[in-house]
């Protein structure tokens, strides 16, 4: 998951604009009240109800019949033959075409790529080391964008904070030639990573040599965690990296008591050109073909370079394939295609997603019925997160609803997941994305523990019960979903 | 915690040989029954009883009083000047050096070393990489007293496999050249860490030409963990290293899939001469000298070269010593001696404890009253585990119930910690281990996880209370400890 989902909080404060241009909507008006409930059409409400004998099938077919366990074995054998996927990689592209391939061999319709093109950042030999007082190697992990040092590296003071306020009372002539060290306290992901993101630059614009900022994890055990890093323009760039909470929280106690110390740091990172990759996509073609917009089921299949993205976002991606393949194999084709999209360079800024829109503006809002994206954990799930105007809210809590075979019918809004979807999420599309419990992400978010180990076989199974049967419900209404589009 | 608590248990099982030299003791006979419940008699149990005040005075103290925060601060300091303390490290020397000028400065008395001979294994350059079927780093720690590769690394074909006995249905031929991964499923901690003891002489019997284990822990986040391994006799010694969890049920699910594996494996480890270290050790003079035997409160200073062995055993060894410091400086004098002893070289197989027993031999039954050892984490107190006769129990027991102020009154037996004092409790001698919730100890158990972070301000000042509290009651009591002890 990169940090754009932030972005998606916007989504909850738009103005309905207009009424989407749907093909079949069979009522007019129907909304959610202050206190979140809904008087939708006794007619739509008996429809969406009549769908509880189908979402059970799905799920006890993914869950306890002969699907169980085949999201699971499926992930495992999608990182374990290729391990990481970063964008520029020629894993990413073999990981691709293998999806493609799978793709057909379970029967989607439409399997097909579209190019994007994203960055290509390449991590080469990493080392930082403590020389001063003591030696002590300091594992890191380079940020991505970040540029390197030059070879042999750089062995600088450290000067170390625990915030940007701390360091904006700092005069430069005491940052320059520095190592700085950020050591933040965890206020959760959304406050906290703004120093990975903004630690290069704001180090820099007062003439620091490197940043070194404490890896964006509530718990560590020595565990380095990478990320993407943006420059400011008229910045200097500098090398950055996140090292371990615990030798971040080690240098602040030393550099308080008054220790000098220096840094031995060599980073041979480097930003290369950009490279064409492919968002994946297939379908289950809907009954209604003409005239009826899509719901697309989405994940990134893109990761980080550490670990090998099982968990961000293998699992994303892999729910949104295998929903597909399960309800093409118990023979449930609903009125509307579904659509499973696996995201490209994700990880370095939505590149995927921002080249999908372009390339599918002209028709977006026809093309386009419901977005489902699921980038934050397939833990055990909880329900889902919504976002969109008040009458598909209305839709979609009742369709939540029916989730409770797997105890699955929480629901939130906005949605606080959905990074790539936030390309049309803030404009005024409906979507959502998938709760469940993931109080544990980020303790292996961007870190070599984002592997199988992290994956549940049950919970995967109804992460991915809970997509297909959602999407199948959203996908198979008799109308479409309601959706204000703005520009 | 080196992997020898496993034989503490046996100390259970030992029959009560002699009546033990004691000088002072009052009364004859009093046992536990089978139902745990004892027979004290009552003017040994009013006595007890009559300790409430000073223990909740120390706890007092130390929990909410001046004391307050100071144990952290102290281990905070110790840990983050010298980092890791190996045997026969620079730093380990530095580190005792150190402590013994605090000792000093706290006012403790008696204040001097003992050498001890410990093992010097140096970790040297340790590099492993799957090359083939696609390249991936595995991080890795070599064991201690792990030979190397020869410079340059091997490059092997990968067998792997679960289990000992699933090893053991393979012939030889099929072994011989490869390197062998063995990935145990957690079992415990007693039951798992055969795996890194033995797999190098497993492996190597049937002609391996390294051994990677499944780090010893229930938990990963991408940490391998170190710890000590044992060549057995007959054997040629070969590179033997753990690797993370994640990667080693990879290599698993890859070899059974039928995948052709290789990897490239470099160690520059290498066994040195031993070297002399040294315990540390400092005292409270007890008011009734002549006579008395002393009550040793332990921990060891020594650690792993990962982490800076704040855990295992930092924190140990710091409450030791403070409990020492805070009587004194409260100005509560037992009628015993209580004597810290920081033991060295306990992570390659109890070095210190074992000289330590060897000097102290021949006056070991009139010298030694009680043993305390904190090995298996300071994180929030929960009582004591016990080990000696039922005599001695039925006092401990009673000891234990005024921990009550810190809702710490837990009682177990046999000890399951304590390994440098089983030098001494195995063969009779009374003695106690910290309980404490320590849930997570092997998650951070000789890793890089192994910091501060672990250690929780409260619970350290909680635990040096009980520490200190229950020593201070052994050493004053009006009767010495009963023990059996036999050679």
């Amino acid at each position: 998951m990169f940090c754009g989902i932030l972005f998606l909080s916007i989504a909850a404060t738009l103005i309905n604009l207009s009424v989407a241009g749907v093909a079949d909507n069979r009522v007019d008006s129907y909304s959610s009240q202050n206190d979140g409930s809904c008087t939708l059409p006794d007619a739509l409400l008996q429809e969406i109800r009549g769908y509880q004998p189908i979402v059970n099938k799905i799920v006890d077919k993914i869950v306890n019949g002969e699907f169980s366990g085949r999201t699971w074995d499926s992930l495992a054998e999608l990182v374990d033959t290729f391990g990481a996927r970063v964008a520029g990689s020629e894993q990413l592209e073999k990981a691709i075409d293998y999806v493609v391939e799978k793709m057909q061999a379970d029967g989607l319709e439409n399997v097909h790529t579209e190019n994007a093109t994203v960055p290509h950042w390449v991590r080469g030999y990493e080392s930082a080391e403590l020389v001063k007082p003591f030696r002590k190697v300091l594992p890191l992990l380079g940020l991505g964008s970040s540029v390197g040092t030059p070879r042999g590296g750089i062995i600088a003071e450290v000067l170390a904070v625990e915030s940007f306020k701390e360091f904006e009372a700092i005069p430069p002539e005491q940052v320059r030639g520095k190592i700085v060290v950020f050591c933040p306290a965890w206020e959760g992901y959304g406050r906290t990573v703004v120093y990975r993101s903004q630690a290069a630059s704001v180090a820099s614009r007062k003439g620091a040599v490197a940043a070194l900022v404490r890896s964006i994890t509530p718990f560590s055990i020595g565990s380095p965690h990478t990320g993407q890093q943006h420059y400011q323009d008229d910045v200097k760039k500098i090398p950055v990296a996140c090292i371990t909470v615990e030798d971040a929280q080690m240098l602040l106690r030393k550099y308080r008591r008054g220790e000098s110390m220096e840094i031995h740091l060599e980073m041979e990172d480097r930003q290369m050109e950009p490279v064409v990759s492919r968002n994946t996509i297939g379908e289950l073609v809907g009954t209604m073909v003409s005239n009826t917009s899509v719901v697309i089921v989405s994940g990134h299949l893109d990761s980080w370079d550490v670990g090998v993205g099982a968990m961000d976002d293998g699992g994303g991606a892999l729910i949104s394939w295998k929903a597909l393949t399960y309800l093409k194999a118990m023979g449930l084709r609903p009125r509307r295609t579904i659509r499973a999209i696996l995201w490209t360079g994700e990880e370095e800024g939505l590149y995927g997603g921002a080249a999908y829109k372009e390339a599918h503006k002209a028709q977006e809002v026809k093309e386009f019925n419901f977005f489902f994206e699921s980038d934050i954990g397939t833990f055990e799930p909880k329900g889902l997160d919504f976002v969109g105007n008040a009458d598909a809210e209305c839709i979609f809590r009742e369709i939540v609803k029916l989730m409770a075979p797997l105890n699955a019918t929480e629901f939130a809004t906005p949605t606080d997941g959905g990074p790539d979807i936030s390309h049309w999420t803030t404009r005024g599309f409906p979507g959502a994305s998938l709760l469940n419990k993931n109080e544990k992400y980020f303790w292996f978010h961007h870190s070599a523990g984002d592997t199988m180990a992290v994956e549940d076989l049950k919970n995967l199974d109804k992460c991915a019960a809970l997509w297909a049967a959602a999407a199948y419900v959203v996908a198979d209404l008799s109308i479409s979903m309601p959706k204000d589009v703005h520009p």
